[in-house]
Parts: C-alpha cells; sequence; structure tokens
C-alpha cells in the first residue's frame, strides 16, 4: 500500500514532495543545500506543520553535511546560522520553531565535528519517527471507533502528507486499508483552496481508500442520503475547555453532525492543546486575501470590488464534539478530561 | 435605483442580458428572430424558469411579427411550429412549457393576422408583468420579516434576472432599498456554479444593497460571528407538506439556522408549489456532471478519475423551514396551511 510521505532522507538529501504540483503531477524535490530547503518551505512546495517542522530538520542535517568544516566551533557557527536563516522561511510556523530549537539544542551539545552530523541527523529522523508515531497512534485509537462498511466525513487535509506519516484525521483510513477493513470517505472540497479536493482525494486514492468528493455545501444532504456514519477533522488548536478550532467549515459540519445525531471526532496530537486558550472566543481567526474567494484558478468569478469575507478558520464549540482522538487516546472535550491528559 | 432585467421587449426586439457574461460584461443581447430565441435559452444566456418562460413568450410574438403572411391559418400554424421548435430549447423547463401553451392558446383563439400579432405580444407582456407584480408581492410580505439593520444570509440567484423583475428570494432587498432601510446581504457563493458569487453579489451591487460574499462553508461561522438575522432562499418546488427543493446547500443553511435559533424562510409563487408531490423524498434530485465539482474555470482542481457525488439540490423538511413567502402572503409549512392556499 502506498501511503504517500512528503519529506524523505535519502542518499544524504531531501526528497520533498512538492505539493504544489498536486494532484496532476506527482514529483520529489531533491533538495541539497538549505536555500533550497528555505524555499521550498516559503514557497508551500511543504505544507502542514508537523511536516514543514520535518523538512527544517533535515535542513539542519543538510547544513552540517555541507559545511566541510571539521573544527567544531566553526561548524556549530555556521549550523546556528544556517537555523536562524531557515527559521524566517514561514514566520509563524510554531512546528517550525520547535524542530529548529530541539536541532539547536543537539547542535549545542555535540562536542566534535564528526559527532555533531551524526547527532543532528539523528534527531531529525527522531522528530520524524515520533511524529509517524504518533500519528499511527492516533490511527489506532480513531480505528476502533469505527466499524467495517462505515461512511466517514472530512475536511480540508489532516493527512499523510502533512505530517511524516498517515496524517491526523487521515490516519484511521489508512490503517484500515492495510487491515482490509471497507470504511468509504467523503471529502469536503474544501474551498477556498480545494485542500480536500487537491489533497485528500489524491492521497487516499494513491492508497487505494475509497473516496468520494462533494462540494462543501452538499454536507447536509450527503449526510442524510449516503447514510453518513460519522465525521472527522483536524484541528489547528484545541482549547482548555475543548473548543477546537480547524479548516473553515469544520464548525458546520459539527453543527449538522449533531442535528443528525452522527458523532463528530477531532483528530489531533497533544501538541496542538493550548491550555492557555481558556475557550474557542480565545481562539484568534486569521482572515484571509479576498482573492482566494473572487478568483479560483486565476479567473476572477465574482464583480470586481465586492466585499469579502474570508476568514480560514473557525471553532467548533466543545458541545458539538463527541470525543477528541490523540495518540494517548479518544477524550470527552472537556476541561477536566484534558487537563487530566498533561497530568 | 437600477434592478436589473433580463428580458426587455423594445422597438419589437428582445433586449436580451447575456447572464453567461455576468459579472464581467453585462451585455444585452438583440434578439430579432425565433432562433436566436432558442439559442439563447440552450445556451443559457437565460436562466431561471420565469425568465426563461417570458423569453419564450417574446419569441411567439416575434415569430408572429416576423412571419409577413396576412392569411391567419398560414400564420397560425406557422407560429404553432415555431412554438414546438422553442418548446425544445431546454426540455425539461416547466415554465418554458407553461408559457408557451399560453401563447398557443392566444394564437388559437385570435381571428386575424393583425388581431394576432397584436394579441400575442399583449400576452407575452401580461406574462412578463404578472410575473413582476408576483415577485413584488412576495418581496413586500417578505420584507415585513426584516428590520432595519438586518443581516441575511442567502445562497443561490433567486432574483431579479432570474424572473421579470425582483426575484424572489432577493425581492425584500430591493425593496428595502428603494424605502431606506438598510438590511445586509450575505450571499453564499454557491458551489459548484457559483451563482451566488457570480450573479446575486453583481445584482445586488447593481441597485446598491450592501452584500458580503462568503464561501458556502463559511455559513455557520458567519452566522454566529456576524449576528445573522434571518436566511431566505428560492425554491425550485414546494411539496404538500410543505418540504422545499432548492439549490444544493440550502438544506444545510435550514439546519444551521434552527441550530442558532434564527428564522428560516423559503421565497416561492405559488406555482412553485406542487400538491401531487406529498413529500421531500418524493421530489427526485438531479446528479449532475462531475466536471462541475472537478473542474473550475476550465483546470481541474481534483485527481483525475476522482469518484465524485454532484447533486445539484436538496430538500429542505418543512421542521427546518420557519415560514414561506409566497405572493398571497407567510404561510407556516405544513399540508393544511399550504392546502387552504389553494382553495
Amino acid at each position: 500500500m502506498n501511503i504517500p510521505q512528503s519529506v524523505i532522507w535519502e542518499n544524504d538529501t531531501i526528497q520533498l514532495l512538492d505539493q504544489r504540483k498536486l494532484p496532476h503531477v506527482t514529483e520529489y524535490l531533491t533538495l541539497e543545500s538549505v536555500p533550497s530547503v528555505f524555499d521550498a518551505i516559503k514557497s508551500l512546495a511543504v505544507r502542514g506543520a508537523p511536516a514543514i517542522g520535518i523538512a527544517a530538520a533535515f535542513g539542519i542535517a543538510l547544513s552540517a553535511l555541507r559545511h566541510e568544516t571539521n573544527d567544531i566551533h566553526e561548524l556549530k557557527e555556521l549550523v546556528l546560522m544556517d537555523s536562524g536563516y531557515l527559521s524566517q522561511s514561514r514566520p509563524t510556523a510554531v512546528n517550525l520553531f520547535w524542530a529548529l530549537n530541539r536541532m539547536n539544542d543537539v547542535v549545542v551539545r555535540s562536542n566534535a565535528a564528526e559527532t555533531l552530523r551524526e547527532n543532528v541527523l539523528a534527531e531529525a529522523l527522531a522528530i520524524q519517527a515520533e511524529d509517524a508515531e504518533v500519528c499511527r497512534s492516533i490511527g489506532e485509537h480513531a480505528l476502533e471507533l469505527f466499524q467495517e462498511g462505515d461512511r466517514v466525513m472530512t475536511i480540508c487535509n489532516a493527512g499523510s502528507i502533512a505530517t511524516a506519516k498517515y496524517g491526523t484525521a487521515l490516519a484511521p483510513f489508512f490503517l484500515a486499508k492495510e487491515r482490509g477493513i471497507d470504511i468509504s470517505v467523503f471529502a469536503c472540497e474544501t474551498r477556498p483552496v480545494f485542500q480536500g479536493a487537491r489533497l485528500t482525494t489524491w492521497e487516499l486514492m494513491q492508497a487505494g481508500v475509497d473516496v468520494t468528493l462533494i462540494a462543501d455545501s452538499m454536507a447536509a444532504h450527503t449526510m442524510k442520503t449516503k447514510n453518513i456514519s460519522a465525521v472527522i477533522t483536524g484541528a489547528d488548536r484545541i482549547a482548555a475547555n475543548g473548543a477546537a478550532a480547524n479548516k473553515i467549515g469544520t464548525f458546520g459540519l459539527a453543527v449538522l453532525a449533531k442535528s443528525f445525531g452522527i458523532p463528530f471526532y477531532i483528530a489531533a496530537p497533544l501538541s496542538t492543546f493550548d491550555l492557555d486558550t481558556p475557550n474557542g472566543d480565545a481562539i484568534p481567526i486569521e482572515e484571509r486575501d479576498p482573492a482566494e474567494i473572487t478568483h479560483v484558478n486565476g479567473l476572477n468569478v465574482a464583480p470586481d470590488g465586492v466585499k469579502v469575507f474570508n476568514p480560514a478558520f473557525d471553532v467548533a464549540p466543545a458541545e458539538f464534539i463527541t470525543g477528541i482522538v490523540t495518540e494517548k487516546g479518544v477524550i470527552k472535550p472537556d476541561a477536566a478530561a484534558i487537563a487530566a491528559l498533561f497530568e
């Protein structure tokens, strides 16, 4: 089974899936230098917070390999400078900073040039392996919620190519396929950027998972007429009270699911929880360029000068969430369960 | 105030708004012959059931004018042949057949060539005027449901250019503007064909009505954060028990509105009710070409060969509808109220 991966370390290079060309062209870029990693992150060839962090971590491994000095002090300085440079590729990407800080610690602790090179590569591989393991665990716990023959709806791309492997919301579908359990997926196209149409369908089709594409507006009719069993989505941030911010459209799916009596699940690693955010109202919602709504494939679908509201995320309040699937199991979306998770 | 109209009779020609070019180009085609009317209907230059019927009715007026014979028998035969020809321009358009049958009756009843020409033109103008009056009445009744400062959501284009004038769901906004009542409209873009983005925004902007475009997936977040006061949509068919079929996405808006405690209204003329259809389950739902979902502006946004579910309509059950706005007033969506309407 082919579960696509966005970042692969091979022959001392990064093989990076160019997500800008999906779903029409499956092309891996060969990154051999730090600037090429910077450009790949900045130009969105790689997307998804964990995948970006992993690409940056391997960027540090490339840095240590490419600088030929065997003076440990000089090498540390050169690699740390590259790390500072890479940290500016996506200024608001928390996972990027987290991964680079973890790499920097390894750089600082190394005592010789050769061990530094070994250590940073081992650390990057560890970051990737840990993320894959977290995603696989999420998938295992999520799969327990589903049964043979279920029809599950999702939105956006909380998928393998956004992480090390497996993804979060999509992880149970890959595991089900591995085990011969038939689950059908209904993917909302995810306007305005079409991550569902472009990425989720492609990813699941690569692995042979049964997937049907719908427009976002078809969710209610599809839930009713196709007997949808459950909804599962990723999350960008989960507040201390269980409210979950995710791609715009998620809140609407949660409301519909509740109305139809269908369980609605969020799949996300512990790193997505932000205990300093008390509730959904405290999560800032980014509003993006109106052109994302007014233009599709470069052509205008709306009148010039039309007013646009383009929120990138919405928040599903805890009362609409049946359960949150983490690498430690499925929890109820309430403050006590979330606090217990971190004790 | 400029309320756009799609069909205008002028100097013995039809001035037809070319809706295919909206919103970028506002161009009226001059139709001087029956074949040009046929082509305009077939090629979707005119859309909206009432507008198609009106265009066809004026097509019969053109037919009677262009055939120069003064032999009443020959003229009747020629005009009825043109009517049969026009009836094949959109094979499933009920309004088209209704309008042509009404014109045929006038043709058959006429006793001289000159009176036939006068009668068919008078009948076409009457069909248009009656539709405008129905729409205006719907608008009057709908406007009583709204207040200064309201923010109302709609989907698709139940608008002036789909009818003789005013439209159905959009009628109250034009009347409010005429009277200086400020109502803001939030228009869902209406995937897959973007009637909301292309037509509703354009139409309301022409009249100076405040309108904001959103993607369909943003409805829930917009209802909550923009304090939406009500939702109003058109309908393609209303069953005897009050269930309403309309553009895909309508059902979802109705469920969301109920969850948020927001009234959800259907605006439609009596001709939309089908008392032979007992309930929503009896309304057939057309499934359209997958390419509407996979291709936008001619470019593919999804993998080749992806499975697609593309229902063109959905059905809002009566329990989700606060009221149905007709030219005779606002009624509850139940069998007794609907039956009473037709007594």
